[in-house]
């Protein structure tokens, strides 16, 4: 990406080519264990892919400073890091979901069984902190247990609320929790290899946040609106903001409706075009889309505060990615 | 205990009586969150008592070296944190175990279902990590995360072989990683607190290992010829050592009834009388204790090779008490 050149996906794939590769190494490297079940379970994860959208954060924000000797070592251990934990709480959260499908493949869950996805993701867990540990820096530390200690929280918070219709301050402090918190996680940590100041930190956890908000929204709208096939997981099992905006104007009929398929988590006594005309009659996409664009500009706005870069004009375009993904 | 004092169970209480209590509080204060949830099941478990017999190793581990300012807070600290990690890994036992009871009340899972108590189990173990962030000792984390790691690998196992029968190493290995190892830890935590020498570290996780061998030993030698009632959890949940001194030795007729039983978990088309003369006719407790005797007197060996103090006379007595617990 030249510092004149358009923005795009490969544009900025091409950007971290390199350190991408070196975090994939890593973390097949640190997801090995003695133990078969481990190994295992560790590998399939490993190899189901995803976005890596989080070590993506973690590496432009480190880029954003000038480089540092110590900088790139950390940033690819750190950029491992924060996918190991992604992925401990995917398996987590596929058994609290029942979810029979990730990625297009079966769900780790469905082949295992709970307990020992259970355990394994409570293994990537602690193999996060250890490998965080290698860094000797307590400030990262304090950032990532309080970090995992939330996402624990907001899934206990989830099975709590599974089931029924949630308000929207419910909604978003389980994104926050969800997904939010540790994209504002993977932004402060390459700040802090970066050697940044505390308000330029806190502008960059904003970013996160906001990016996290925004991510996650676009990701419900698409549950609801995209086919199974699509997405790989149940359609049902996210029905919120969207949905929430319905509730909001709904006649009671029409709320009794929604909260069977909440009970059901999945379409059955309920057809997916009934809630689909719902969310058309009451413009429900839309509204969660308008939420997700606020979201998305005041992440813009937060990193617009930052000398310009190739870093920065890749993180200024990740929020219209991220939109993008909705049409 | 005076220094010429005979030593016995009231004793040891008495003499670490104002940190036992103070680590009591310190748990109570560190399993609280804001999230209902995790603060019942929390509640739930530390109200459910149990030996502190951990956090005592710790403590008297500590008293084995002179006093030094910081010794007792931070010995305060840790003595909740291994407390802490046992009470996480008894959550997640009796989840993969199915208990329906834990020390005589029904267990957290039958309460709140086994995904919630994954989710709690999980807080606590990261609870423990962030309490001993506050001790800013990078070599204590270390220790903290291999253990609790090693401990998780061992549950994966446990449902590895879950219903099938074990060979002796196979149970030495689960009984080290169950018990054993979080034993170790705790008296080598007593021995950083009072800057003990890298060789007197070592005798003290050799102390430790072997109490935590001989421990558990005993422990599942109690659940063979306990009755439900007396220790809380099902009789057939940990058919070890003392049946595989019977397998050595027995006919194939015999084994295959044992093999019905770990099969079963629970004594239906086997009786516990038939298991209990099979026992008897083996003399599998008594080789089963033969082992346990040793493991203790290996542990006084180890501590032996301190100066007497009131400190190292309770741990010399304390192997004595284990075995004792047998008859």
């Amino acid at each position: 990406m030249s510092s004149t050149g358009v923005v795009n996906a490969k544009a900025v794939f091409d950007l971290l080519h390199d350190e991408l590769e070196a975090i994939e190494q890593e973390f097949g490297r640190e997801t090995q264990s003695e133990v078969r079940g481990i190994a295992e379970i560790g590998e399939y994860l490993r190899a189901g892919g995803g976005k890596r959208i989080r070590p993506m954060l973690l590496l432009l924000a480190s880029r954003l400073f000038a480089a540092n000797g110590r900088m790139r070592a950390s940033a690819i251990r750190l950029g491992a890091v924060v996918e190991i934990i992604h992925t401990a709480t995917l398996v987590h959260d596929d058994i609290i979901d029942e979810a029979q499908t990730r990625r297009g493949r079966p769900s780790a869950n469905t082949q295992w069984g709970n307990s020992k996805c259970v355990l394994a993701g409570d293994w990537l867990y602690m193999q996060a902190f250890k490998v965080t540990l290698q860094e000797r820096n307590f400030r990262i530390l304090d950032l990532l247990i309080d970090l995992t200690q939330q996402m624990v929280e907001g899934e206990v918070l989830q099975i709590e609320r599974l089931g029924r219709c949630v308000s929207l301050d419910e909604y978003l402090d389980l994104i926050f929790r969800k997904t939010a918190c540790l994209f504002s996680v993977c932004m402060r940590l390459g700040g802090i290899l970066g050697g940044t100041t505390p308000k330029k930190e806190e502008l960059l956890a904003e970013y996160g946040r906001n990016l996290g908000m925004a991510f996650q929204i676009v990701d419900d709208v698409l549950d609801l609106t995209a086919s199974e096939k699509i997405l790989g997981k149940p359609v049902a099992s996210d029905l919120r903001e969207a949905i929430i905006a319905v509730l909001e104007k709904c006649t009671p009929g029409q709320r009794a409706l929604i909260e069977t398929v909440m009970r059901e988590g999945v379409f059955r006594s309920v057809r997916h075009e009934q809630v689909l005309e719902l969310l058309e009659q009451y413009s429900g996409v839309e509204t969660a889309m308008l939420k997700a664009r606020e979201y998305a500009a005041r992440a813009q706005q937060a990193i617009a505060k930052f000398p310009p870069s190739e870093a920065q004009r890749a993180l200024l375009w990740v929020p219209e990615f991220v939109i993008a993904r909705s049409s």
